[in-house]
Formats: structure tokens, sequence, C-alpha cells
């Protein structure tokens, strides 16, 4: 039964879009709420790579309407293509106008289609969010044997393990800068994720960008050519701001739409979360280029919390870089601002460093080797990021280093802090990597 | 080339005894330091249920001396006996009197013996942390058929786990609370150790106390008996405050030896660490009777570094209970109060769950399923414990927690964390279990 007027309106089905609404149901038990998407079988963000080989089947990794059906959010396979926000409400692209009290916008973003010649001939692949379309790309990659992948951040190298664990697929990487991930590790972490790609296979081409194009190969700036059945691309995205700019809301200094501390745009009836919403650095409240489903979920909560009366009061002072991958075992994770990003911000730090088993003693079965980096402030001493790769457990690891930088805990407390540690788990009480590496750069501090 | 007096004396040569010599030499490279240990080779004290089948090789769980020695810290295998603080100096088993600037006390704690008849029994081991004496335990399992366990905390579920996993062995384990792990677990977690175990062929008898060891079997208090070919006493251990208590230290209210923040004990020359100390408790200031390595090291590098001057300000407010372990790949953890600790404290809490999997989608290879608990206070809001079940990242989750409760988190601070996530490595970001057991908790602070 359709209304023609909802309390909450939702456009987009992301992880930004479904955990606002589930979230405003939580806290409105009573409000009508429509959540409006443009793709019918959306995918989980962060397992696009993994449909490619570690999953059985692509469709285990759909982004099922469950949640939202929990939750009693009306569906609407639909796009939302105009905002009407003197009259409050919107217009789909099939023509229906329905009212809201609440709009939440979360748009999400678009893959980054840069200026090279050729690049729309049938054999580029930008990543879409789109559960038809990968399988399709799926389809086209059981039958490519040279198979090139343009960007060396997480979905190209993700791109690049899984499809190298194929059989018979050549599989070149192509990245402009010196080492893989730069956005997001120092080069000593991201030169290990190069040296696990090539021992898989991948032909690593740094330094490197793509000219052109053609038939059935890439010609990169300096003049080499490389057979490609098939280019992925893995360049990046930008926000999905149309509808909001068209709609006179503000972008405020950089790419994304700007929101208050509560999501709020600039009309207080219109939030919006995720990719589509530009970012403040946690550390020097600049614009931050971070497109993470953590990112945008986190947002939607305070969005969902807060629609009507601002119930959750925020203690988020900006948003932090914070990103976890694995390729073929080896587990990576960064947090907060790499060495060479804080340099380049001009603060004046001090790294420490540790390395050590993540079980213990180290003959454990299954033991892995944790390499960590730690930055600090030289003076105050506070934590602004960290780098860590092992095993499995490094996943985790992040997110207590991602912890201790929003509440800007300092060196001495990590060297003392206390924490559980177990044969099978973790590195040794005596080698806790965290306290090491505090303690190591304390000794400079 | 021995001396007749050092700037640093450590008494002990467990973790807390190592990490506070090697503390030491870092903060002052040029004072003479002596550790002074009674064992000749020691373990790693977690280590040790693991010497008896996951590691191939017991000396595999040696605690060597190599710290010690890169440290250039003097080691001399005897006991400290006596300790005359009015002197400055300390005797030795062996006789010798030395002299010393500031002392450290790293004394451990000793294997609680229960007043069982037939207790001091040739079959019935008491966990040493000795290497040989282990040898010797390992020697009599091999032959042995019928082990019974005495003590269902972390040790003896431990052994058992370990010990069931041995070609036939007929494994009991006693315990007289209604749950294993209750000092650490509610029962919810307790029981899923329960069943692990059963699963593996351990017999369990909950609710009950051992009266009797006669020659080859075990009498309960209800009158059963059990064959026993060997006993393993897992009941706990005490302080081991002798040499304080009669050099005329304080106790405190406790059983420990009382030190200030700066783990001085009542005399500023003489130090104390680790599991001979008396712990205040993070929330209540009570005494806790909690003896981990964790706990020992930070206490130990607080001590090392403050020998001469107060070098590192203490942040620590207290001791919290912090633990982890693993059966058979189900790993386990606790931080801070239970809610049944907390609920006997007179705290009014509010508790939160989520069960989610640890790889997302929940189809990745390998998956495993988190099992969260958290406790809040339902006033405040700030988190008071935590305890979760899980696979391998279960045993860093927990550290995550710990340090929530460390920096006293609030649960809206929880709802909106920001983490990285990772099809291998973690939940989905739409559903990481600490923003989700918050949320859950939230709902109803």
């Amino acid at each position: 039964m359709e209304k023609e007027k909802y309390d909450v309106i939702v456009a987009g089905g992301g992880p930004a879009g479904v955990i606002s609404a589930v979230t405003a149901r939580k806290y409105y038990p009573d409000k009508s709420i429509l959540l409006i998407k443009s793709v019918g079988k959306g995918v989980i963000p962060c397992g696009i790579p993994y449909m490619f080989n570690s999953l059985k089947n692509p469709e285990d990794n759909i982004m099922g309407s469950a949640p939202l059906e929990k939750s009693r959010v009306d569906i609407m396979l639909d796009e939302v293509t105009k905002v009407s926000r003197k009259a409050k409400n919107i217009t789909t692209k099939a023509g229906k106008i329905l009212g809201y009290d609440k709009l939440i916008l979360a748009m999400g973003s678009n893959p980054i289609l840069p200026p090279i010649k050729g690049l729309d001939s049938k054999n580029v692949f930008p990543i879409y969010k789109d559960m038809d379309y990968l399988k399709g790309v799926k389809e086209k990659l059981s039958a490519a044997k040279n198979i090139v992948i343009i960007g060396g951040g997480f979905i190209g190298i993700e791109f690049a393990d899984e499809i190298s664990g194929l059989k018979g697929k050549n599989v070149s990487l192509v990245e402009m800068f010196p080492y893989l991930l730069l956005n997001s590790f120092d080069s000593e972490f991201g030169e290990m994720v190069g040296a696990k790609l090539e021992a898989k296979g991948v032909k690593l081409l740094l330094n490197s960008k793509v000219e052109e194009i053609l038939g059935s190969e890439v010609r990169l700036s300096d003049g080499t050519t490389i057979p490609a059945d098939m280019v992925i691309l893995g360049i990046g995205a930008s926000p999905n701001t149309k509808l909001a700019e068209e709609a006179g809301l503000d972008l405020g200094k950089g790419k994304g739409i700007w929101v208050d501390e509560y999501m709020r745009t600039a009309d207080p009836d219109v939030f919006a979360v995720g990719d589509c919403v530009g970012k403040r650095d946690f550390f020097t409240r600049k614009n931050l280029p971070v497109m993470l489903a953590s990112t945008a979920t986190a947002e939607a909560r305070v969005a969902g919390a807060n629609l009507f009366k601002l119930k959750v009061v925020r203690e988020n002072k900006g948003t932090i870089a914070i990103y976890s991958t694995c390729l073929d075992g080896l587990a990576l994770g960064s947090a907060g601002l790499t060495e060479s990003a804080a340099r380049g911000e001009g603060f004046e730090v001090e790294v420490g460093r540790a390395e050590v088993p993540d079980k213990h003693p180290a003959a454990m079965p299954g033991a892995n080797k944790i390499k960590l980096k730690l930055i600090f402030s030289k003076q105050s001493g506070i934590i602004l990021g960290g780098q860590v790769s092992g095993g499995i457990s490094a996943g985790e690891i992040i997110n207590i280093i991602g912890m201790a930088i929003q509440k800007r805990v300092s060196a001495t407390e990590l060297e003392t802090l206390q924490m559980a540690t177990h044969p099978c788990l973790t590195a040794p009480p005596t080698m806790y990597p965290l306290v090491l590496a505090a303690q190591d750069a304390g000794d400079k501090i």
C-alpha cells in the first residue's frame, strides 16, 4: 500500500542508506519509512573482489533486504531524480512524487573515469555495485587470459590477488605511484603488498600511467604495451552530489555534501550520509577524501538516531582513515595518519616499531609475524596513526589502534596498557606489539 | 665478574622480573643491574598447558635469557632469602650478601594447595613454573590413562583441552561452581566452554568437590569415586609475600604486597611487581585477586621506568581483569566486570548483545560466529565489561574492549565507533559487533 507522504524517505540502498533506515526505525518506532534504491540486487561493497574467486557463488555477496523488512521499512525500486525542498517532496525516475518530513540522501559515489583514450571500449570495466553487472564481469573474466588492472589502491590489489588465484590468468597491475596503497600505508608496508602480489605472479607496473586502451592491449605513457583482453578500473570514486547540488544544497569546501555534526545539510529536514558526504579530517578538520562503508554506517547511525530530535550526542571529532585488507593470508591495517602524511601535514612525529609473533611461544602452530608501526606527536605524545601487518588478528589490532586514535591515547598510556594475551591468540605479554612500539617511540619522545 | 653491590637488584625471574630489568636498562643505561632467579630453566607461564600437546617440544616454551643478556643484565641462579632494608642488602640461599640501591621484588605466586586428604600423594601435580618439573609431569602423563583435573579455571580447562586431544586418555574435570570459568565469564559463556570440552570427551563434574585423593582414584564429597592415575591441580595461586613480610613491608588490605601508583612499597627503595603484589580494582579500588602475566608486565614497565626518578606518569586507574583463552578453535575473552560481578558489586547495569559472523559475507571460507556481550552502567552509559567468543580474532577484540574500559568509553561513543572492516578479517561494517552490542544496550539505557 503506497503512501503519498512518508515521515522519512531514504534515497539510496547502499550500506549508508540501509543503516540509516534501520536506525531510524530503532529510534522512531511509529514513523513511516521508505527507502528508494535504484539497483535491484545490490552487493556488499567490500565483498566485491571476493565474488571473483573466494566466494563459490557471487550471489553470496548480495546486499539483502532482510534487515529493512525486519525493520518495517518500505522499499521502492526506483531512483530519486529531484528534491523540492520548499514543497518537501521528491520526484522519482518513474515520475512519482512523494512527500517527506525528513529526507536522507545516501547517494553513494561514482567510479572515477580517468581521461584515458579508449576508456569507453567494451573490454573496460569500472566497478559498479550491482549484482547483475558484476556477474557479467565475472563471465567476461572467465574467458579472458590477459587482465590489466588500473589502480593500486584497495580495489586494485584485492582484484589482483583474487584473479591471480584463478587458473591461466596473466594479471598486470598498473599504478602511477612508486608503491601500492600509497594513500593508506608508508612504503615499507606498501612494498610488502607488492612482494606478495609478485609472488602470486602478478606483474607490477609501478610509476606507470595508462595512456591508451586499444583493442586488445594497453599502452603506457612510456610507450610499452601490455596485452589486455580485459581492463578492470580501480581508480577510486567521487561523491555523487548531483541531486543535492540541483536542490541547492551546499558542498562546503570539499567535493561532498556539507553536513553538520549530526549529518544535517544546510536544510535541517535533509540529512546526508555516506560516500556522497564530505568528511572532515580528525586531525586537521580539512576535507578528507575517504570513502568507507564503516564510516558510512557510523554516519548513518548518527543520522538515523537524530532525525526528529538530537538524541545521540556525537563524540566523534572527525573522520579517521581506517582500513584493512588481506592478501593470501597476509592481513594489513592502517588507521589515522601515515608517517609520510603526518610529516606532509607539518606534524613533528616520532615513530615506534615492533616485530613480534602473533602467537607465543613463536613455535605455536600457525604463528605469523606481526609488524607494527605507530606514529606519535613528538611533543604531546598523542598517537596519530598506526599500520600493522600479520595474520587474521591484525584485522582487529588495527581497530585497537583506531580506538586509541579516537580516544587520543598517549604513548605513555599504551606503554602500560592492560591487555589479554594467550598462546594461541596473541603475542606474549612481554612483547605485546602496541606496548613495545609505544615504548620504542617513548624512548625517543 | 661479580659485584658486592648493584644499583638495581631484581629478585625473581618470571615475566615481571625480566621486564622490570629490561625496562630499567632502557631508562637507566648506566646502572648496574642484577637479576636473581631460583629456577634455572623457567617457562612462559601461559604456555604451560601447550607443552603437553600443541608444542612438539616442551623446550619451545622456555623463558629464555636472551632479552636479559641483550640488556646487559647480570643473571644469578640463586634465591633471595632475606632483605635487610636498613643495610640495603639482600642475602641469598647460597649465603651471598649483596648491596642494592633499588630492589625490585618479583617473587611471583605459589599454587594454592587446598586442604584435600591425600594431596601429598605422588600422583598429584600442582603446576610449578619450572621446565624440568613440567617435563617430569609430561612423562608421567604419557603413562597415565585416567587423568583428573581439579579446578575449572583457565589452567584447568586448558589442560583438559590439551590432554583430551592426546590418544587414549580419560580426562575428568572437577569444579565446585555450577559452570566453568565462573570468575571471568557469565554462565552463557562458561557453558559454551563446558560443551566444547564435553564434545572432546572430557567428563565434567560441576558443583563437585574433591574430598580425598586415594591411590588410584579420587573421591568426591558426594561419595562418588573416579579413577585417577594422575591428578593435576589447577586451583589458582596466592601471592608469594614471605620475603616482603619478613622484611617488615606492608601487605595492605589484600593478600599481596602493598604498593603505590609507581609500584613502590612502603620503603621507597624497594619496588614490587607482578603476582606478589596486591591489585586495586579499576572500578571499586578494592583488592582484586587477579594474577596475569599481562598485568605483571605492565607493572614491571612502570617500576623499571620509575626506579630512580618518576619518569612515566601513570595513567592507570587500577587493574582490570582481562583474559583470553582458546579451546580447539573456540577463542574466548573477558575484560572488566562480568554481569554477575557488576550486579553483585551493586552496579545498575544494562547489557548489550550481538551475534555476527567474523568474516563477511558469512559465506566467506572459514567464517566463525562471534558472540559478544557488553555490560554498561545504566545511568552513566560507561562500559564496565565485555565478553566475547569467536575465532582467532576474538583474542584481539577483547583488547579493543579492554582499551574501551581503560578509557571509560560510553555506549554512545561505541555506537559511532570508526573501525576497519574487511571480508576476510572482520564482521561487516553494518554489523560490527561492538557497535551492535552498544546499540542494543543503548536502546535500553
